[in-house]
């Protein structure tokens, strides 16, 4: 809250709407789903309704809970607009329908409605306040994001007994899913990918009920939540003997996947990141093939800032949390993407995610 | 996309927007993340990037397909200005944020910008077009809706097996979320609530370590995604024997629920529905502690329109699909909710989820 305020009067702003989820979570501890966050350079007040009266008596520390009946983000404005001194408030323009907007300026008194509420200045690679606020990791966040990775690891390690011909993506969609919940953790970042065979070209095939084949690669793209953050990974394996040419597509996405792991150090800018792994890619005649950016940021939410693509322009700073997922695909063929999460350090980087990436064949 | 177009001539609209996934996927059949529609009277054309083009081909019937390399959105947007007699285009206010919006201004002609991109009428009771469109489920809709429904009842047969003092609630969801997967659902379609004890006063208490109690309530609402659809049920059940309050507690809850029920039939107003659960926990003394309305609109998304509680005027129609789940709460003492997922048909209402109601003790 404090770097939040900062930023606030760097920006000039005397308040703000807060009704991002990932953000009211990541501002006051509240993980509840119908909240509204009112944030002032003294004060902050979380508007919730009835359902979550416990829960954020529990949860909320850095800010006063107001129990409300209507939707929360009409009385956050309202009381922002009450508060002294604060004569408007920003909104983030990315979490905000044009609908809510409406709705949030007709509870407004009539003299306040076209002025009170203020798009919050972006930063210059575009995001919001929060987005770049929450971009750089604390050493909490990177504790809990170090931990919610290895126990990606350890999925995938467990996973790799369950893998032969004949069973379906399902099953081992299903599997991975109960052992993760085993270990503690929350739930799934997202759909759990298991694309095998030539499936494994679809980049978001989700699990289907076809079975494992007996010569081909899979593709496992999961992640878990562990105490609301996000792992993300991917490893391609093999089953059955790869040809010379599987074999050194293969090798081709994990030099790329290295060489942008390489490049990942503080004050790079994402593009450079991406034209690592791209670069070794087209020299390979494998350009055309990787038809997707070179990764994400993670944390609270599983996409997050920066983008790690072609063009983006924004510069690393230690505190980043960033994925490295090249991949090539072939329609009908086959496919092969190998992901990491790397933490952005002073000195470099710190690869959160350190599953072998050599191929494995089964 | 028939029902469409009539409702776009109807509402004067040449061309129509369509971002959000539920939508597209209503519309189109595609089921990738990142995509946008372009529907005019004659024509839909699917946008969406290089990682779907397999997926795309495979799965969209009723559009034809565009692979961009920029924001699917704004290609929308661009090619309905770009159609012959469409000299104006709506989008959907409650799913396109401000920021969106801009940046679809921004992708036109600058003689285009102000006055191309209107809001959809919205119906009397709020809706957008096309969620009041999905809100009546035709036959194959109904038909993956029943499928969904008992899916998940045969989850809660399975996972009465489990319950006994001791076992952690993450141990049960994560059961209940195996057992779905083996059964063939797609995942989930919220974070399943698993709340014993104390907890089941939480009424969207989530999984914890909490072993179950000796004696206590117990709450499950869970449900899973079927061919896109979702199913959504709660029972509470006992452990141990219930003392006089708790089960006549209960008895309120269940008959609270039974009348809620019984009030659905087609031409029956939302507010009417739950003032029938309300009326009699309020006879019971029990109406300051249901602190929530009674269901909501249930489909593609596990919350749709339309509401189900005070004040809301829309009435049934046959073909809707609701939740009626009132529930009682004490912090720190227990709480109670019963839910079931019910059809609106034109002699009455139709219950998908007929597991028991009676109380269940273990």
């Amino acid at each position: 809250m404090g770097a939040l305020r900062r930023r606030l009067t760097r920006a000039g702003l005397p308040g703000l709407i807060v009704t991002h989820p990932a953000d009211i979570r990541y501002l006051s501890g509240f993980t509840g789903s119908s909240a509204a966050l009112g944030v002032t350079r003294r004060r902050a007040q979380l508007f919730t309704d009835g359902r979550y009266t416990a829960q954020a008596a529990a949860e909320v520390s850095a800010a006063q809970v107001q129990i409300v009946t209507g939707p929360p983000a009409v009385a956050a404005v309202q009381w922002l607009a009450a508060q002294p001194g604060v004569e408007m408030a920003g909104f983030d323009p990315s979490h905000t329908t044009v609908a809510e907007l409406a709705r949030w300026r007709s509870g407004l008194p009539s003299h306040l409605r076209r002025s009170f509420l203020s798009i919050t200045g972006s930063s210059p690679n575009g995001s919001s306040l929060l987005e770049s606020l929450r971009m750089v990791k604390d050493e909490d966040e990177l504790h809990l994001m170090r931990e919610a990775a290895l126990l990606g690891c350890r999925l995938f390690d467990h996973i790799l007994k369950h893998l032969r011909p004949g069973v379906a993506e399902l099953e081992i969609a299903a599997e991975l899913e109960h052992q993760a919940r085993r270990l503690g953790a929350e739930g799934m970042s997202f759909e759990t990918i298991v694309a095998s065979g030539k499936r494994s070209a679809l980049p978001h095939g989700r699990a289907t009920t076809t079975p494992l084949p007996r010569h081909g690669f899979l593709t496992l793209d999961f992640g878990i939540i562990h105490k609301g953050y996000c792992s993300d990974m991917t490893r391609t394996v093999f089953l059955g003997a790869p040809r010379p040419r599987e074999r050194s597509a293969y090798q081709a996405v994990l030099k790329a996947q290295q060489a942008a792991v390489s490049a990942v150090t503080s004050g790079a800018t994402c593009m450079e990141v991406d034209e690592a792994a791209r670069g070794i890619l087209c020299e390979e005649g494998l350009g055309e093939a990787f038809s997707h950016s070179t990764g994400h940021g993670v944390g609270l939410e599983i996409h997050e800032p920066p983008r790690v693509g072609a063009g983006q322009k924004t510069r690393l700073e230690a505190g980043m949390v960033i994925t490295i997922e090249p991949g090539i695909y072939y329609p009908g063929e086959f496919g092969i993407r190998i992901e990491d999460m790397v933490a952005v350090t002073r000195a470099g980087h710190e690869v959160l995610t350190p599953a072998p990436k050599a191929l494995i064949e089964l």
